[in-house]
Formats: structure tokens, C-alpha cells, sequence
């Protein structure tokens, strides 16, 4: 899945360039190009996965991943957040091979320790092949977040092979911090890291189960698919479906899905924090990307500016520094929550062009 | 004058473009457009206005006067000070019309007054063509500024007609803080504003007593000048010549010369603070240069960034915002002396492109 919008890191990420397609770590890859190689390396063949993205970003997909053939991207007309995603990619495989194994993946999450990744990714593949289920991972919560989805978990029963799937007890989105803290000292939650893994067989069982109209739309296309007629189809159908997550359209509501608790070294690189956490930082603890700047008295910074700008900074703490483009933002590091309201006053005094 | 590289104000100014030509203070014109003005409109007649540049600027300053006759501006193959460029051009100018008043005048200073400055202009030019005599502008002091000249004079004479015109004691070229503070509270001092009024043949009688071998290299072109072979020989003079300014060539030597004291609002705008106090500030003391900044949490800074760039900042107080081409500047205001040095560093580091 690579459609979104990412506005949370403007101006680096924008419309026009969103953060899957940015080299947010400054290590010389896209957060998507990283994701794809992640699955092509050891988890599927290459020509087996699917990008689903904005038909706005066709051609950012194909210049960062110049080896993926173009029926295997998937252009969405309007984004209505991940449920039709889902759903037009599987009744699309489905055509193709009904008895497919998926994975679906958020394509601009850092997942640091690969080898894990993909013992916990076959793990889950295995339960799903072996019995009806819809198994996400989960990740072990670190602090008391109320930008993510809980998950609670019953123990692991007796007869589960890999011990640490669980059958999944309750999910809830975005909780207060007072619950939130809760669910950390409680030690049976764990994050929803909107990894998912199901047999193509199950995950349009339950979408037809619950939510039927959404999954008939879909089903209703499949004559079109891989065909010439299957764009006109689709513009259709994404101005008719509901604007939903997969998570609230089927997680929360079936009854057979598992979490598989992964130490995977996952962050969402949701917030400049997380961001300025996992990239190299120098001796004053300043996180660069950038191939000129030059900094002087100045300490735990963020600058991320393009290639060829000279920066030159003196005395700055804590401060995010960035350039994309026709856009400079500098913020204190402890204010990034109010760039929203930035992005929001550009919007209505400068326009859509900015954003 | 108009032939400076102005590398404090870098990266506004860099040597591609430097201060004279730039809108500094945001007011829809370059310093070398106010200067010119200052002068066309109730000085002299507009195609009597010489502009002695750096060859490579000719491009710009046609581009930014675009009145100006070809052979109005008199283009220096090699940067050798004030001394050269005064003698060059008043030989040329002896040539065409050896009864000549003139003013000599740096492009990049600030004057707020300009009926004042008009009327101490006339008041020189009248005491010029009545006796052979230099006069130089001269500036109450505010300050124990120790980067200009001091200029130390004697009561005027009581047969002197404008009582703000005064005979010269001493020229002293920066002096140390105590002695500008010796300086200020004497009372007796001006600033020197490089602004020179004289007739064309006082001029040429001191260089030629007073620089006489520099003299004589322009003086022996004359035959040259105003025709196809004057750039030749020009070429070859300014390999010759020396670096020297024309305070130390001929106004610290000569015995005729006079200051005219005159509260003509004027500010070299050598430093980011005397460029500060002459900016329009909003309500918070910011003083901005740019179409599109948006100003959060912001006190006091000075923002000088081009038209189409949108910025947003957040949390800075008193420092320097800076953004020209491919070179972003962020500093604290108090160490803008500190500018200098990055300047160096820059150009040890990335190379001459960049400054």
C-alpha cells in the first residue's frame, strides 16, 4: 500500500511526494524501495508483488522501482483509505489465483531487523495456510502512545505451533492516554503494526461477511479485471465504496483473527521524534540528510534539505530544519505537533499548491 | 561605485550578485537603483551618471538600469580599490569635458534624506568650483563604530559661505574601540561616508601629486580613451596598478581637503544590524524580505528570502533567516561577525561556487 499523503512530515513529505517516496533516513532509499526489497529479497518473488498507490503516483512507483512490471501497479482513483484497497487488490489476485497467500503492508514504516521479519511473516503464513484466519502483527508497545491500535491477546493456546500467535481478544484504535497506560502496564496489548497475513481464500470470506456491500462492489468487477474494461470499472466503484479502514471493516469485527508478536524492530516513523530516533545523528546529536550542511553551535537537530543545498546553521537546539523545494519549515523539535496547523494555515492562505 | 563583492551580507550577497544590487531592505529596489535615482532625478542630467563596475557585472547593471548608455558604464577588468577606479574614470571623464563637477559615490549605502543630501551636495559642488579643493560627506557619529573612517576638523572659517563646510585636520581609518570612543565624545570627528565631491581638475592635480605613478599609467590611455582600443589598454593598466583606496591615495595626503557635515540619514547597511534597523518590522520586530513567511512564536529576526519561496518558522528569536538560490543561512544576530569565518569555511570546503 503506498497511496497516502503523509502530511505529518510537511514539507518534506507532500502531495506531490509523499513520505513513502522520500528518503526520510537519508541511507540512500525510499521507505518504499526499502519495503519492496524487504518482500523481493526472501519473502516472495518479485514479479509477485503488488503496489497499490494513487493513480497520482504511477510514475513515482515505476522510477523507484524501475523493475516492476506495470500491471503489478495498482492505481486507485480517489483514496478511500484501506479497505477498498484491500478489497480490489484481492478480488484481483483471486482471478488470478485463488489460492494465493498475502501479505499487506504499509509501505512507509521502518522495519529494522529483517531476519526476523521474515521468520515472523512465515510463521503467519503457515497458520494461514493451514487453517480459515486473518493474522496481523503485533509489536510489543514501548510507551503509552495514543496515535496507534491496541491489540489484546488471549495466552497462546496449547496447540499453536509457534507460541507466539495469539488469538486475538479485542482491538482498539487510538485509546487516551489514560488507557493507553493501562494497556502498557498490562502487558497483554500489543500495537497493530497494519501488517496483515491471510490466505486470499479467507480475507474475501470475511470482507463478504462483514462488510458485504463494500466486498459486492468488488466481487461484482471481476469479469473486468486484468482486462481492458477494469479502469472504467474501478472509477466507478471507488466513487460508490465507503471511505474505511480494513481494520475497522473486518479486524475488529471477525472472530478468527491472531497477532503474531514480532520484535521486528518496527517504527512508523509517525512523528519527527520517531524519525530523529532512528537516524545517525553526529557528535551533537544533529540527524542530517543532506550532503551540505555546515553547523556550528548547534545541538539535537533535524535538518533534512535537498542534495545540492548549501545550509549553513548556527546556534540551534532542538530545532527541525527543512527544505523541499519551494518550502523552508524551522520548528522547535518540541512544537512538531503544531506543523498540522501550519500545513492547515498554508492551505488556506497560499493555496493547495503548497501542500 | 559599483563594483563591491559585499561577501558580509553572503549569502544574500555573493559574488554573483552582491549588495548593490540587491533589494536588500525590501522595498522594490536594489541599492544601485535607489543610488541612481538619487542622483538622475535632481543631481545631474541622468546621461551624465557613470557607473564604474567589475567587468562582470555589466550584464547586471544594464539589466537593472536600463537607461543607462553602453558607454556609461566603465567596466574594471581586476578589482584594485577606489584609487584606480577614481582615476580611471576621471580621466576619462577630463577627456570628454575637462570643467567637469564631480561626485564619486559608493551604490550600496543607504541615504533616507535626499533633499538634504541634494542641498550638502550643491553647497560642495559650489565651494568645488569656486577654489581648488576635494570634499568628502561627512557623518555625525552615533556610535565608537571602529569599521569606517574618522575625519577630524577644524572650526569653520568665517569666510566660508556654508558653515557646515570645514577644513581637515586628520583622516584616521578604523581605529581601535578606545579611540573611536576618544572619537565620538570629542565632538570634532565625522564619519566619512565615501562620497566625494570635486572639480575634475583638482582631482587630477592630487592624484597626480599625491599617487603620481598611478597617476601617470591612466593619464598616458587618454588618447585611448572613449575609443576601441581603450579596453586594451585598460587591461593592461590594471595589471600594473596597485590595490590602493583613494583615502590613502590622495584625501590622507592632501591639504585642501574639506568635509561637509550632513545629517542626510545615511547608513553604509554594512552589517545584518544596521540592515535591521532600517527594515520594516511587523509587530513582533521581525523584519522580513519575502512574499510568502508565515512567522510563529518569532521574535526580532530578520528573514530575507526570494519571492517565491514559502517559509514557515516557529520558535526563533533574533537570528538571521537567509535564503539565496542553493544557500540557506541560519545564525543568531548577536554572532553575525561569526559570518564571515562560515564564509571562509564554505569556501575551503565546497569551493568558489558557493560564494
Amino acid at each position: 500500500m503506498a497511496g497516502g499523503v503523509g502530511s505529518r512530515f510537511w514539507p518534506m513529505s507532500r502531495s506531490v511526494h509523499p513520505k513513502q517516496f522520500i528518503d526520510v533516513l537519508g541511507i540512500g532509499k525510499s521507505l518504499l524501495q526499502q519495503t519492496y526489497e524487504r518482500y523481493a529479497n526472501h519473502i516472495c518473488p518479485p514479479e509477485n508483488i503488488l503496489v497499490v498507490t494513487h493513480a497520482s503516483y504511477k510514475d513515482l512507483v515505476k522510477k523507484q522501482l524501475p523493475n516492476i512490471p506495470d500491471e503489478n501497479i495498482i492505481c486507485e482513483p480517489l483514496r478511500k483509505n484501506t479497505a477498498p484497497c484491500v478489497a480490489y487488490a484481492s478480488y484481483k489476485i483471486a482471478k488470478k489465483d485463488p489460492k494465493a497467500m498475502v501479505v499487506v503492508a504499509p509501505s512507509d514504516h521502518l522495519i529494522l531487523k529483517n531476519t526476523t521479519f521474515e521468520k515472523a511473516i512465515k510463521a503467519c503464513f503457515e497458520k494461514a495456510a493451514s487453517e480459515d484466519c486473518l493474522l496481523t502483527i503485533g509489536i510489543r508497545p514501548m510507551r503509552p502512545d495514543t496515535g496507534y491500535g491496541y491489540i489484546q491477546y488471549n495466552e497462546s493456546s496449547a496447540k499453536e505451533k509457534d507460541k507466539r500467535i495469539k488469538k486475538v481478544k479485542t482491538f482498539t484504535e487510538k485509546p487516551d492516554l489514560e488507557m493507553a497506560k493501562f494497556f502498557l502496564q498490562s502487558g497483554d496489548f500489543l500495537w497493530n503494526s497494519g501488517i496483515f497475513v491471510w490466505s486470499i481464500a479467507s480475507i474475501i470470506k470475511a470482507m463478504e461477511k462483514y462488510m458485504p456491500e463494500e466486498a459486492a462492489l468488488f466481487r461484482d468487477g471481476i469479469d473486468s479485471y486484468n482486462t481492458p474494461k477494469e479502469q472504467q470499472y474501478i472509477e466507478k466503484v471507488y466513487e460508490q465504496c465507503k471511505n474505511i479502514s480494513i481494520d475497522y471493516g473486518v479486524m475488529e469485527k471477525a472472530d478468527n483473527v491472531y497477532v503474531r508478536s514480532s520484535a521486528i524492530g518496527w517504527s512508523d516513523l509517525g512523528t519527527w521524534g520517531s524519525l530523529y530516533q532512528h537516524m545517525e545523528k553526529d557528535k551533537d546529536m544533529n540527524a542530517v540528510v543532506g550532503k551540505n550542511v555546515m553547523l556550528y553551535q548547534s545541538k539535537g537537530c533535524i535538518v533534512h534539505v535537498p542534495k545540492n543545498k548549501l545550509v549553513v546553521m548556527e546556534g540551534l537546539e532542538d530545532y527541525i530544519v527543512v527544505e523541499s523545494e519551494d518550502i523552508l519549515l524551522i520548528c522547535k523539535k518540541q512544537d512538531e505537533q503544531q506543523i498540522r496547523n501550519f500545513v492547515n494555515e498554508v492551505k488556506a492562505r497560499k493555496g493547495e499548491k503548497f501542500v
